[in-house]
């Protein structure tokens, strides 16, 4: 949908909620996408969302808040009934079902529980023991598992009764008596053999699936990697437990990005693009703001230290902002480039040594460059050669620690587990400041009776 | 595959290469998928590398090319004979076909397209037509397309014919007999039905299609929107040309996310993970430096202007870091929320000015608080509280004007169609930092007396 078609029907929607015209509202909704009708109320106001949303049998209503980014999932859920968010959740996808549900009060959650489908209840109640960023997490019960010992007609009977339950079959999963999982077998394979040719004949043994454990970002990495458009979980015995499907990898894949975007730009928890408490921003927000805050104040107590340095030759000064910014920026494209390339998988430790030589290598000629620049324009501009040099050493220095620091730091994170990218952000950037100042003032302060 | 076992493998292939054994190597790599084969090679060393991909059938060799990422893509095609390369070429699907005979030199791409499969070369030479990065840039000619008129027994029948060359068959187009696209069917939907049902009755006449001209990224969006598993590619009189399958999205999605975060740390052209090449690193990473240089040499212009405030006050210049740093990163946690928002199309025009003035709250809020805390540690370290109410106000300023313009920069440029994710970058920190301190030593001089 058009951003002005979505702007009109949201306008045109507004107007009728007001006037109450249930069957003009019908008629415009009946047909849309419920990835739309969720933008839709998503854009309305708190009262004609309410309206709308009660308009909506509970299987749409189901569909659309699978749909809803966060901040107005939970705006609308509030103002739900009991028995309506029972109903809806009733209706949901056992993994839609789970992220709701585990977003609810805690008696809430349980009451909603109690009351819908028994079977769906269990799902749920599985779904919720995982982590919520792991495989078991993000993965849903609906799929379809046949018996090897099947034929293709008594697996399309199977698919047949799953077929309500479960949306995008293209694949059914094959398992032996055990519930092991053995192999995969495509649609596209079962339509075209005869109806009596045994499953485990079509199927494909080399089926990769991942473990309940296994870290959602990893899971997409290997979806990515193999073209899987779904893939089986399993637990630790090798049975098969859920499924993982190619639009939640999807949802991952981009949520994992603006995650590590956010925290490269010192956000400290991810903050929704449409939220619109300010106040929950600034929660966010003011964290590093605050380091970064504390830090320049150490640069304060290095700057005082030096203050006879500065006051004999006042020029330095005028410095401050160019060693702090090319340390910055060297910096953060070194880390950037870390971070980004460990999160996709192209960056392993495997070729790590390399990756951080080559790093090395391009600082010093990135710090060679800009010193040669700076040491010209102080000799042109001030007509001090001396203390262009000592400028141009500062910010060689200056630049080959920052990449060092933005290469290394990201790896070290890894290795103990941390988020890389908590790394990028302005830890990198106030500790290279710091550090780069103490570097350049060092320097003039050694070398002063010489300039 | 484990990271263990990829080092594994290449150590021993590499040990097997050296002793030309090549049993030992087909028996090692056999069952390997030709993503891990793609992996495998591009670890090898060049003689290595040559020596393997010598040894794999045409059909494998295209597969494995597919997956190989850039820098291991081109250094592996400069080492292939004409023949060789037109042979893999004739093996690929039209999409990948295409992206490699783009890259390849004119008077070698025309040779190669001479030698290919005549159908598949026009295939090639008409996809080469659309901007790279456009649903027409990145579809593939390989897809289903039944008439609506045919029944779901004909269509198994075409499905039959086609299941050599098109892989990931999970629905059917359907057209007309004018080749517009009126519907799609499922491939479960099909299995389910009597086999002389016709198409049009299952069929999905809700079809989501995409024009050719489209952006990648706005394509990936629409898929991630409606939970697409293939999208049919249009031409402008609705016929049906292409298709781009969720594995294509995947690496579109991975691919704009990667660009994005590079041109935010100043990254000019996108640099591959892999690179190898320290200078080719250097031409992507020295302009963005450069730019930071040009503006900090504007900083010092200004600082050296203001010389007689920051002789009277030398603590001034102690406090240049954090008015930077300040400014700095409220700048760009503002920008990147824009960017990335916009990007995944979170953010719309549709409700940016609510957003940009949330935004302005936030830097409100951020700046008062940061400016009664410098304003504390002033008058309890040097006593002077008017020097720190001066230093208080500069920070609520620098802070709300890097915010504004964090946030707003990204709105003007997308409105002129020029990716905002470059303005988050370097260009927008070294502007705010020229910007944060003029303010501040404006201030400064203009309340001199008053200090």
């Amino acid at each position: 949908m058009e951003i002005k078609d979505l702007r009109e029907i949201v306008d045109n929607i507004s107007f009728l909620a007001d006037e109450r015209d249930v069957t003009m509202i019908r008629n415009l909704i009946v047909d849309l996408h419920p990835a739309d009708l969720a933008d839709i109320i998503s854009h309305l106001s708190d009262d004609h969302r309410k309206f709308i949303f009660e308009m909506l049998n509970a299987e749409i209503a189901s569909d659309v808040i699978a749909e809803l980014d966060e901040v107005s999932k939970i705006d609308l859920v509030e103002m739900l009934s009991e028995s309506r968010l029972s109903e809806i959740v009733d209706e949901m996808d056992s993994d839609d079902a789970t992220d709701l549900v585990s977003e609810l009060p805690e008696a809430l959650a349980e009451k909603v529980l109690k009351k819908i489908d028994i079977q769906d209840s269990a799902e749920v109640m599985e779904l919720l023991r995982h982590e919520e960023d792991t495989a078991g997490g993000i993965m849903a019960k609906e799929f379809v598992a046949v018996n090897q010992k099947c034929n293709v007609d008594e697996a399309i009977q199977i698919i047949r009764q799953k077929s309500e339950e479960v949306d995008n079959i293209y694949y059914v999963f094959v398992v032996d008596d055990e519930n092991i999982l053995v192999g995969i077998a495509a649609l596209k394979d079962m339509i075209l053999a005869k109806s009596n040719t045994k499953i485990s004949q079509i199927m494909d043994r080399d089926v990769i699936s991942v473990d309940t454990d296994l870290d959602q970002e990893e899971v997409a990495n290997i979806a990515r990697k193999y073209d899987l458009v779904s893939i089986p979980v399993i637990d630790g015995k090798g049975k098969l437990v859920g499924r993982i499907t190619f639009d939640d990898l999807a949802d991952v894949m981009e949520d994992e990005a603006s995650e590590d975007m956010q925290r490269m730009a010192g956000i400290a928890d991810e903050e929704e693009f449409r939220e619109t408490s300010a106040f929950r921003i600034l929660k966010v927000r003011l964290p590093w703001l605050l380091v970064g805050f504390m830090g320049q104040l150490l640069s304060a107590l290095i700057l005082k230290n030096f203050e006879a340095s500065m006051n004999q030759i006042i020029a330095s000064a005028f410095f401050i902002p160019i060693i702090m910014a090319m340390g910055g920026n060297a910096g953060i494209q070194s880390s950037t480039i870390m971070v980004r390339g460990m999160a996709t998988g192209e960056i392993t430790i495997f070729h790590i040594g390399r990756r951080v030589l080559r790093e090395l290598f391009v600082a010093l000629l990135n710090g060679v460059i800009c010193g040669i620049l700076i040491l010209i324009v102080i000799a042109v501009w001030f007509g001090k050669v001396n203390f262009g040099i000592i400028l141009a050493v500062a910010m060689l220095t200056v630049i080959i620690n920052a990449s060092m620091t933005g290469a290394l730091v990201p790896i070290i994170l890894r290795k103990f587990d941390v988020d890389p990218a908590i790394a990028t952000g302005p830890f990198i950037t106030t500790s290279n400041d710091v550090i780069g100042l103490l570097i350049y003032f060092a320097l003039i302060t050694v070398f002063l009776p010489w300039v």
